[in-house]
Parts: structure tokens; sequence; C-alpha cells
């Protein structure tokens, strides 16, 4: 079991808190004040091992960091959570940019040659990022069985044992290894990232969030 | 049967080309000169239904016009092609603004806030853009039992009915009518297009690009 650090009190930070104290992990739920209602309201009904903090206090306890704040507010709270905090840290990246001040649907602030992942690892280059989970529905992401039969979630990351960390947690929550698909380093963030407008797209047109993507393959064809 | 136009003598453009004469289609293949040698191949070797010109033959030819250029060379090309050419055709745009000049991996040209199926609805209004195919290596495109079971080919433009046709066409090629999924107008060819980038990081790490996307679902959460 670990000490986790779930960053932002919205939907998603609440559904992953609660299934990370489901699976008996200690985590600090952290938000911009000390004070924050959510925060408090979430840990008081989460039981012994659930805690609330400032982001700052939240990056200190957490060996792994959640960040579940919006693309958009992600830099400003990791700074908030203190670069010290970081060092050396597995930040569990699910954040998408999108930016929805232009209207509907949104645009990515980050997008085509970068991404928000290999921002945060190049602004924290001792911390180690790990993008995943941030192509579904908060409650698909802690529940793969929402969806049914086989699906997929992309990892990518420069530090393969972060990897490996993170791979086993999502075993965890239950995703097959089989249906994990490590991209590669960091970089390939971009390719998950620009997977949003089409997702965004399909949430229109279905009603509701509960779909994933499946990537089949067939053989590889003859030379 | 229908007159069609292939614009483009790539890869792309040979491999639809004749899977649309096997289909009994006729197909003019057009490129930047009336004499362009594979072009010229691609005919010869096709059969009586098969000829070539260039880019502005074949629009004047084609009652559907496939955009089978490069992304990057295609608003060049439909110039060529002539806008009283376009005028009331069906363009199934299958393109996508992949940049090599940066490195690997490509960048897209025109990203997030618009994109390559809007910008040539744009430019040419009284056309009837489809956007659709693009998100797939072109034998996969033509033939989608090279992967096995279900997956997804995502159709959109402005024209219901220019939309119901391409479907039409679709099937024939052996999409069946429940993969094809009909996101909505052309603006949703931004979610398409920005597709590629993971696409490419999947085609890279299988090494072959006999594989798609197939979008799974499950029931609609309880309210």
């Amino acid at each position: 079991m670990s000490k986790i650090a779930v960053l932002g009190t919205g939907n998603v930070g609440n559904v992953i808190g609660s299934k990370l104290i489901q699976l008996g992990h200690e985590v600090m739920m952290g938000s911009r004040t000390a004070t924050n209602e959510k925060a408090s309201n979430w840990a008081k009904s989460s039981g012994a091992k659930a805690c609330h903090g400032t982001f700052t206090d939240a990056a200190k306890f957490g060996e792994i960091i959640f960040n579940c704040v919006s693309g958009i507010g992600t830099m400003d709270a990791l700074k908030q959570a203190g670069v010290e905090n970081l060092k050396g840290k597995i930040i569990i990246d699910l954040a998408n940019t999108l930016d929805f001040s232009k209207g509907m649907p949104p645009t990515l602030t980050i997008v085509n040659n970068d991404s928000l992942g290999e921002t945060i690892q190049r602004t924290y280059p001792d911390a180690k990022v790990v993008k995943t989970l941030n192509t579904m529905n908060c409650n698909l992401m802690m529940d793969p069985s929402l969806v049914p039969g086989d699906h997929n979630i992309f990892v990518c990351g420069n530090d393969a044992d972060a990897k490996a960390k993170v791979n086993a947690l999502l075993n965890t929550i239950g995703w097959k290894t089989s249906n994990i698909i490590d991209l590669g380093d960091i970089s390939n963030s971009r390719g998950t990232e620009q997977l949003l407008p089409i997702w965004i797209r399909l949430y229109g047109k279905f009603g509701h969030p509960n779909f994933n993507f499946n990537v089949v393959m067939g053989p590889s064809p003859k030379k």
C-alpha cells in the first residue's frame, strides 16, 4: 500500500481518491487552500486513511501523486506543490489541456509539437511523470468493467521503473496487463492528449461517457 | 457505378484506384501533369475503365473525387483541379496534414481549431466534402478484413445526402454500416485528423499498419 496524493477536488479527484482508499492506500487530497470544503467533505466521508491539505501538504505526503487538476490549472497547482516535494516522486498525469473558454467543442492549450505530459516532465526533471488514464472518463478510469470486453489504456513516460509501478497499480484497479499499451517515452503524451478532440465528439454523439478505444490488430502484412 | 477521380499517384491513390476499378467504377487518376509516369503505368495495368490525366481532367471527369494527395499538397492540387470542376461534387478527403519536415514523429500543419476537411469545405463551399478513411492505412481502407472483427471508420460532412452516398460506397468496399460512425458536420475532421499522432506512434510500436480503433461502448450510466 502507498501514500498517495490526489491533487484536485473535482469529480475526477473524488472518484480516484475514493477508489484508492477502497484499495487500501492512504490518500491525501490536495487543493489550493487547507480548508477547502470539498476536500474536507471527501476526507470526512472516506474513513481513517483519507485526509486533506494544501497542494504542498499533499505533495509532501505522497509517494505517488495523481494530477487530477484541470489541464489548464495543472502547472499552477504543481508550482504550489513545490519542486522539492515533487523530486523523485511519480506524477501520474491524467489531465488534458481542454480550453472551454472559446465555446464548444473545446480546443487544447498545448498541442501538436508539445503536450502537458512533456511540459510537466520538462519543468520537474527530477519527478517521474507517467501520462495515463487521460483518454477516458474518470469513472471508467477506476472501473474498466463499465465498458465490457477488451479496451485499452495508454501509458507513457521516461522512467521504466515508474511505469512498471503505475502498471501494477492499474492492475489492482482492474486493468489487465494485456490491455495496457506502453507507447514509450513521455513525448507520446502528444498522441494521447490529441485523442481528446475525437473523444469529446463521441461523447456528444453517444450522450454518455461509458465508452473507450480498443486498438484491434490484424496480422502483419506480407512483405 | 460511378465516374470517380482519384487525385494523387502515390501508394494511397494506387490502392484506392485499383479497388474502385475492381468494384466496377470508371476511374481517372489525376496528377500535376498529363504525362505522369506513375499515373500512366497505373492506368495501363488497370484495364479499360482506368485512365489518367491532370488534376483538372480528373476533377472534370469525376462525379466523386477522392483526395489521395498528401495533406500538405491538397490545397494546391484542388486549386489545379479548378473550382468549377469541384462544384456540386462529392470530395472524399482522406488526407492528413502530416509535416515530416521537422523530423519524426510528424506534426500536423492544421490542427486544434481547424482541420484540412474544414479548410477544403470553406474554400470550395459548392463542393460536398466528406472526411473519412483518414484514420488508417490505405490497404485497410480498401480491405477492412485485414483487421479481424469489428473496428470503426469515421465519417463527417455537412451534406447528409453526400454522406449517405459515401457510406453506401464504403459498404461496397466491405465496411459494415454498424462499423461506420457518423460524427456529424465537417468540423469533426478536427477529431479524426488529430487521431493521427497516436496512430503514428502505434504504427511505430507495432511495426506494421494493420490495426485500427474500435470504439467499445458500455451501458449508459444510471443518473
